[in-house]
């Protein structure tokens, strides 16, 4: 199986990705919805631009380094929105840099963040859009309530050098209805205010079929789309065949009948369960558990002889796609079976 | 908290880590130990040769692209054992090439990989150390019973290209009697054979300083140590004042007085619980939780008010640090509580 690739290699089959992209980009085309593509799955500037050609309005990237790799690999990437609070000197110089090259939207949920924002784009070229991230469930970062929302958007309007661009929540998921109540009673807070709120930003994979029941929602930030793996197979939300992303792997030692040790561990496969059993699914066996994990070794087990052989190489679906092409610096292309290209990963491992 | 480093950042602290590697060598030297640290933990040359300064032998890697890494990184390093089953022509290759640089040892717990290592090093100007993986409880790799591992000797000694070096295993979970009756019986039938046995080598930092209650043993392989970390403290091993490794993160976002958020999620402090409940201890801070990560957000929480504000930096004890390591490019070097140097983490990343 692909022998001209060393393993542990992650592979992008690039065919069952533009198949994904098309699917979902379809269904928001369907109900009027943008879509924003999250790039921290793939981080690759070519996919991005796969994913504008598709029909994508712009991308999202999670931190500054990473949007800057984005935009310094691709002259087609001009609408980036950051969905993070950024904070500090350094940063907001980068920001600003990073602003004469692409039109760029960040978010905040507290008045700190507007504030220095407002500080470094004050003497800015063009204002920097700020929209507000709301807690419709999750528990993480935004605002807690409509009335903090409308609050914080006024803040940004008045603040010299933003301009307020909407409202952001990741993911919703406390259910539609109460996503749907939150943006909803913010947005005409916020309107009464004699604000407009241009956009209304959702996100994440798991729910983005459903993305059009919260519909006051004008964009849609899916990341792992575009790859799958088995926490979305796990709940239903694709295949084993719609998974674009494997980790190819060589067994190096059966020790006995039942257990196997593959040459991907926890620098590939990564640790993160998402709330599964196990590491991963070796694709044709799903009799074999993959049990434990560390840094270059997989182990493989099953209930009686699972008949693995050293030599034979396994491709595998990992629990979370994103994580994984955070540890290669480069991915493997294949189409149908065959190795097309290596490809840098342009924005691995930038967490500034 | 250090200013000119932007965070999320990796910081080690220097005169910690010293520390760290001068008390275990000093055990070592007074049990007669010779002391082979893996890399793993740290991956940056210049510590290599800190412990090499302090009397270790030679290092440890865990693949190829690490020794050729670490070996590329410093003249030094000249005594390099890759404890892995090493298969397939490319790494062969690449380990003939290697062992023109540094004095190489590999391990091999089947005979796929003995006869693969053969054909490659047959035509090498040099014979190629090999030393036998033995599983003293760990259930990784390893053979399983001391006829298995004398079989596997006598295998490797009569291979052209060659030499026969000794036992290795990792960790001796069994405890320190099974350890010494599997490892002291296979040395004695491969003796028998009249095949010399001159390195039996055992790994880990948790039972490090008990390596004597396995006489048999001639060398110790410790990684962790260097740093330590959270699961370390967990289990006696040393304190937080010894944690030479921590991550400086800034606290983004408040949105309620019982939780924040942080600028390092996953992509920085790894999903590895290491049987832990958390992400991580917010040193000075044991009544905070780390209850959630995502890939760049760490969410912190306790039990009331747990006090924090936005722009605020705080220092986490990773779970593990091994693992840490291999997610930044470079870590920040301190000492005392002031920057040093950026040192670039030569061997990250390094899976083939």
């Amino acid at each position: 199986m692909l022998p001209e690739i060393q393993t542990p290699a992650v592979l992008v089959d690039i065919g069952v990705a533009e198949s994904n992209i098309r699917r979902f980009q379809d269904y928001a085309d369907s109900h009027g919805l943008k879509v924003r593509p999250h790039i921290k799955t793939h981080k690759l500037p070519a996919l991005a631009e796969m994913q504008l050609d598709a029909g994508a309005v712009g991308i999202t990237c999670q931190k500054v380094s990473e949007a800057e790799a984005m935009v310094a690999g691709s002259g087609r990437l001009r609408d980036v929105l950051i969905t993070y609070n950024i904070l500090g000197e350094d940063k907001i110089d980068a920001l600003r840099a990073l602003a004469q090259r692409t039109k760029l939207s960040v978010v905040a949920d507290n008045a700190v963040i507007v504030d220095g924002l407002s500080a470094g784009f004050t003497t800015a070229d063009e204002p920097l859009t700020v929209l507000v991230e709301c807690n419709t469930g999750a528990d993480r970062c935004g605002v807690e309530t409509p009335a903090a929302a409308a609050e914080l958007a006024a803040r940004i309007a008045a603040s010299s050098g933003l301009l307020f661009g909407g409202l952001m929540t990741y993911p919703p998921v406390g259910g539609a209805e109460r996503a749907q109540a939150f943006l909803g009673e913010a947005k005409a807070l916020i309107e009464a205010k004699g604000i407009a709120v241009p956009v209304i930003s959702s996100g994440g994979s798991p729910d983005m079929m459903k993305a059009h029941q919260v519909p006051v929602v004008t964009e849609h930030r899916p990341g792992t789309y575009i790859y799958n793996d088995r926490s979305l197979v796990a709940r239903g939300v694709c295949g084993w065949e719609d998974c674009a992303l494997t980790v190819l792997a060589t067994v190096v030692s059966v020790p006995a009948p039942n257990r196997a040790i593959i040459d991907a561990g926890s620098k590939v496969l990564t640790s993160d369960l998402l709330g599964l059993t196990g590491h991963g699914h070796v694709l044709g066996r799903p009799d074999i558990t993959i049990d434990q994990l560390s840094e270059e070794h997989g182990r493989l087990v099953g209930d009686g002889d699972i008949g693995l052989t050293v030599g034979q190489r396994l491709r595998i679906v990992p629990n979370h796609a994103c994580v994984v092409t955070n540890m290669v610096d480069a991915v493997q292309i294949v189409r149908d079976g065959s190795f097309v290209a290596t490809w840098p990963v342009a924005a691995r491992g930038k967490v500034i």
